[in-house]
């Protein structure tokens, strides 16, 4: 398989761009650059002669779309940028874009909105009700494939991902930033006191490289014109996160929560249901906390000290 | 009330700019020019200084957003010109505007898709699954008005029209098309011979003059962060609408169906549910009939020729 990856200098792309090596497939990287960040096309998704200049050097069966605007808190302070890059960046691609090569388009479970305030699992015909930005620019973005696909047959799968974990996220989301923070902690360069958001949400996070087999079994097997939930379908606190975290960092500390840090529009839990995807004959591989040991480790290395604990 | 209508150079918005008028409102009317096309100011959507000096400059109280590309087969063969106007153009605007200015977002019941399949009246709640570009560029539009309402505070109602028709109305739509070659015919200066699509077809067609009526309610009462269908909850099958205006032609006319006239994504019956807007005392006022007689008798008075049996 020839592939394309969008945003392939990001977390997940980083991810999926090995893996599908490792799968043997044909990997094209394009980011933003420079050139020298591991990647091998350097895509600007403002300009369509860009966009088709990635699509004529790569030549892909499968475009996998990740590159946009993913920071919620970003995407609220400048929509515009945001809706220019992940609407019409996403349009662009499908404009240039011919049959029957398929395209991947990476959409979030934020399309869901207040969606889960059932409380139940989401499935994938829940009404789309963005709330924010980031979220209204996936759902429109969704609207535009699904165009492309029933208006010019260009073969389009939507995977709606849930929360994500694993080595090399971005620490400005909570995650990351709790690990990289009890990682000094431990190493001493951090008082012992976290700030936090609202640790009483429930979310439903996957490990990056459960989310990128996810990515490639849709490329091979999902149903055109389909959307899958790409998530673990379990509602995990992230209370509970946070303490498997601070387990593995083994340091005391002081947990205050911030009500600057939680966001409005927070819901109490917000879920998927993955049956759709696992018919298609995946399952999650990576237990949570072997998630977290790996996240909370790469922040030591990157810290590079050992905790206090182990130092003795 | 100080009014802009974006879009005002068109069909609903010279209808909208003289009932709001009428209505005693100050009334900005900005279209793309050149000013002299009865227009106020000169608004370029896609230039988002052009849209903060219009909004400087009408200091509006409602903005009626009626500004984009409306015409399926011109967005369909333009993608990503349509979806720049009318969903970055939406965003523009969004952006410039600050509270309490009401923004009256004017959709489509494209929207909903094939939502009518089931044969009943769709109501607002039916969920958005847009199939052409036209449609997914007004369903993203909707999002972003919506995130604009629960992220900034924008107060934004959405009114989703369903088909119009009209004196003034252009005539690469079916009913004034078939009402311009019947004017022709009637005045001997067409063969009488129609080329029609699907007459079996059932849309639910409103005056304009009800429309933009129901527009200034919206204004007026309309429920912030809601959408509105605004239609007459009558499916009407086109053909009885073409023999209508073959009733007022009064002339022998011989209906060739033609194949290539028939959209693909064409839908048997399409019809929405008025009943949320009339709750707000909204009802039609204008007959079908009187409609198109007028649509009528506007193309009679336009190819300047009196029918053949009037001018017995």
């Amino acid at each position: 398989m020839r592939a394309l990856v969008t945003g392939a200098d990001g977390f997940v792309g980083k991810h999926l761009s090995r893996y599908l090596r490792d799968q043997g497939s044909d990997v094209s990287r394009a980011g933003r650059g420079p050139e020298e960040l591991d990647i091998d096309i350097v895509l600007e998704l403002n300009d369509s002669r860009s966009v088709e200049a990635a699509l004529a050097q790569a030549r892909p069966d499968v475009v996998f779309h990740l590159a946009a605007q993913t920071f919620l808190p970003a995407a609220a302070e400048r929509p515009l940028e945001t809706y220019e890059t992940n609407i019409l960046g996403t349009a662009r691609l499908l404009a240039a874009i011919t049959p029957p090569t398929r395209f991947i388009f990476v959409s979030s479970n934020q399309v869901y909105g207040y969606g889960s305030s059932s409380g139940g699992a989401l499935t994938e015909d829940a009404p789309l009700a963005p709330v924010e930005p980031y979220a209204a620019s996936k759902a429109a973005a969704e609207h535009l494939c699904m165009a492309a696909q029933r208006t010019f047959g260009i073969d389009c799968v939507i995977a709606r991902a849930f929360n994500h974990i694993g080595p090399g996220q971005d620490q400005r989301f909570a995650i990351p930033s709790f690990a990289r923070q009890l990682a000094q902690i431990a190493a001493g360069t951090q008082t012992p006191r976290l700030e936090v958001g609202n640790l009483e949400a429930e979310r439903d996070f996957l490990d990056v490289r459960d989310v990128v087999r996810a990515y490639g079994l849709l490329a091979e097997r999902g149903v055109t014109g389909q959307a899958y939930n790409v998530c673990s379908g379990i509602p995990r606190k992230i209370k509970d996160l946070l303490r498997m975290l601070i387990l593995q960092a083994r340091v005391p500390v002081e947990v205050r929560e911030d009500p600057a840090r939680m966001r409005p529009s927070d819901i109490p839990r917000f879920y998927g249901d993955n049956a759709k995807l696992r018919a298609l004959g995946w399952e999650p591989q990576i237990a949570i906390e072997q998630s977290l040991r790996e996240v909370y480790a790469s922040w030591q290395a990157a810290i590079g000290r050992p905790s206090r604990l182990e130092a003795r």
